[in-house]
C-alpha cells in the first residue's frame, strides 16, 4: 500500500471542483481510494460563514454563559448558535459542546472549524458528507472510491486523529462475520471500519497544519473479498456511552 | 509514505524473537515504523492462559450472572475473572465488560482475545506493551521505532479500528500548540495522535483473520518537525465520558 499527497492543490474557493483538481494532477488508476480533507469540500461546497450570519437565541446564550463560568474564556454565544443549527442532538453543553450533527457524526462544536479558513469566521462541515463524496467521485474518469475525513478528539485517549465522515464507491466497513481465524475459530472482531483507518492514514500526510496538502491517495490497497457494511456512526439505541451522558452533569 | 506486511511470519510461540523475525525478513532503513499487533506480541511473550487458570472468585460469578440475564448469553466466570485480573477498574459490567488495563488503555475485557490463538483459550494483551515495544526495537540493528497495536471498538461509531496500545522510539503524538495554519492563525487540532494512525494504517492490511500478516513496516513516513508528547490514554479526571459511565447503570 502506498500513500500520497495530491500535489500542488491551490486554495480551494466556493465551486472548485476537487474531481477535476485531483484529476490534473495524479493519473489515478481505478483501484486507488481518494481521502479528501473536509476542509476542502466544505470550501468549494461554500460552506463558509461568518458569525453574524447566527443571531443566537435564547438558549446559545444561555449555553455561552454556561460555558463561560465553566472554562472561564469567553465564549460568543453567535458560535453556540451555529454549533446548534448544525446539530441534531446537543449530547454536552458542558465543559464543551458534543453533538451529534446532522448526518450521524458524533463530533465538538459540530466539527465547526475557526483554522484554515482564509476570509471568514468558520468553516462547517459539508451538509452531507456521503454526497459529496459521491460527487466528486462522479466526476473522476476512474470512479475511484473517495473517503471524506475530519480529525476529531474521542473518549478514554487524549488527541485527535483522522475519522472518515462521509464515503461513495466502498463500503466504510469489512464485515468478517462467518470467517475464520487462524486456527478454524470464528473471528471475534466482526466489523472493521476501514474508511476510518483510511482517514488515519491519510491524516498522518495531510497533517493539522499551513501543509496545504487536504488530499491523499491511497494505491494497492484493496478492501478485499470480505462482505461490506455501510453503519458508521451509531444511534443512541446502540450507544451505551451516549445513554450514560444523557444522563450526566458536569455539575455534579 | 508506503506499508507492507513483513512476509512469511510463522506462527508464533513463546520466546520468539520477534526483532530477528523482522530483521531476517525485511532490509529496515532506519526511519521505518514496525507496527507489530498485539496478538503476536503476546504470544511472544507466552501470555496465553486457559481459563482453569482464572478460578472465578464471588466478584467473577455475580458479574457473569448479570451478564448472562442481560444478554441471554452463556458467561464463564473464569472468563470475568480473567478480565478482572487484567483491569484496574470495571466501567461498564453490563451488557458488557468495559475495562481499564493496567497500562491505562480502555476496552472491551481488557482485551483479551479468544481469536488467533491456537492451543490455549485465551490470550491476554502484553503486560506493558510500550515496554514491549522498547525491547524488540533494541533487537533491530536500526533502532527503527515500533508501535504495538490492537483492534477494538469506541464509543459514537459502529465497528473497530487498530489503535496503538504500546511504542518506543518516537512520541505517541504530533504537538501542534504554537504553530501556524494556512491563515497565520493558532492551530485548532494540538495534539495528533500519530501511534493511533500508524496502528490504523497498519490494520489496513494486517486485517482481522486469517491473514498472516501481524508485522507491517510502514516507510517513507515522518514525525516531522513538530513538538512530541507521550501522554495517550487519559486520566478519569479528564475524561468526561468516564465520569459519566461511573454514574451510569445498563438497567435504567
Ligand atoms: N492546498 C490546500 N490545502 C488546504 C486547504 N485548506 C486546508 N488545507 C490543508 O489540508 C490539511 C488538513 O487541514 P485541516 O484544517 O486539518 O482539515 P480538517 O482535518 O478537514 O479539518 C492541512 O495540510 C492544511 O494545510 C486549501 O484550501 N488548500
Ligand atoms: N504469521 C502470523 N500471523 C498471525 C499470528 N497471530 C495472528 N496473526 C495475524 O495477525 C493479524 C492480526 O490478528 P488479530 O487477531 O486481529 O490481532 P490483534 O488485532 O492484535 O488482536 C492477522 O493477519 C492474523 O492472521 C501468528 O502467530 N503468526
Ligand atoms: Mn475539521
Ligand atoms: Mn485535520
Ligand atoms: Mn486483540
Ligand atoms: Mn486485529
Amino acid at each position: 500500500m502506498e500513500a500520497f499527497a495530491v500535489p500542488d492543490v491551490p486554495e480551494i474557493r466556493a465551486g472548485d471542483d476537487l474531481a477535476a483538481i485531483v484529476e490534473e494532477r495524479v493519473d489515478l488508476r481505478p483501484d486507488d481510494v481518494v481521502v479528501v480533507a473536509s476542509t476542502v469540500v466544505s470550501k468549494a461546497e461554500g460552506r463558509t460563514a461568518d458569525l453574524d450570519a447566527f443571531p443566537a437565541g435564547p438558549r446559545a446564550v444561555e449555553i455561552a454563559d454556561r460555558l463561560e463560568s465553566a472554562t472561564g474564556d469567553e465564549k460568543d454565544p453567535r458560535f453556540a448558535q451555529a454549533v446548534l443549527e448544525e446539530s441534531t442532538e446537543l449530547l454536552m453543553d458542558e465543559p464543551f459542546l458534543l453533538t451529534e450533527t446532522r448526518f450521524g457524526h458524533v463530533n465538538v462544536n459540530a466539527g465547526i472549524d475557526r483554522s484554515n479558513v482564509p476570509g471568514a469566521d468558520l468553516l462547517l462541515l459539508p451538509k452531507r458528507p456521503s454526497e459529496s463524496a459521491a460527487r466528486i467521485r462522479e466526476g473522476l474518469a476512474s470512479e475511484a472510491p473517495i473517503v471524506v475525513t475530519d480529525t476529531c478528539g474521542r473518549p478514554f485517549r487524549h488527541g485527535q486523529r483522522g475519522v472518515a465522515i462521509g464515503w461513495a464507491g466502498m463500503p466504510a466497513s469489512r464485515d468478517w462475520r462467518g470467517e475464520a481465524d487462524r486456527d478454524g475459530h470464528e473471528l471475534e472482531v466482526t466489523v472493521q471500519s476501514v474508511v476510518d483507518e483510511l482517514a488515519a492514514a491519510a491524516n498522518l500526510i495531510a497533517g493539522e497544519g499551513d501543509g496545504g496538502t487536504p488530499i491523499v491517495v491511497i494505491r494497492d490497497w484493496s478492501f478485499g473479498d470480505h462482505e461490506g457494511s455501510d453503519e458508521l456512526f451509531r444511534s443512541v439505541e446502540s450507544d451505551f456511552v451516549r445513554q450514560a451522558l444523557r444522563k450526566w452533569d458536569y455539575e455534579d
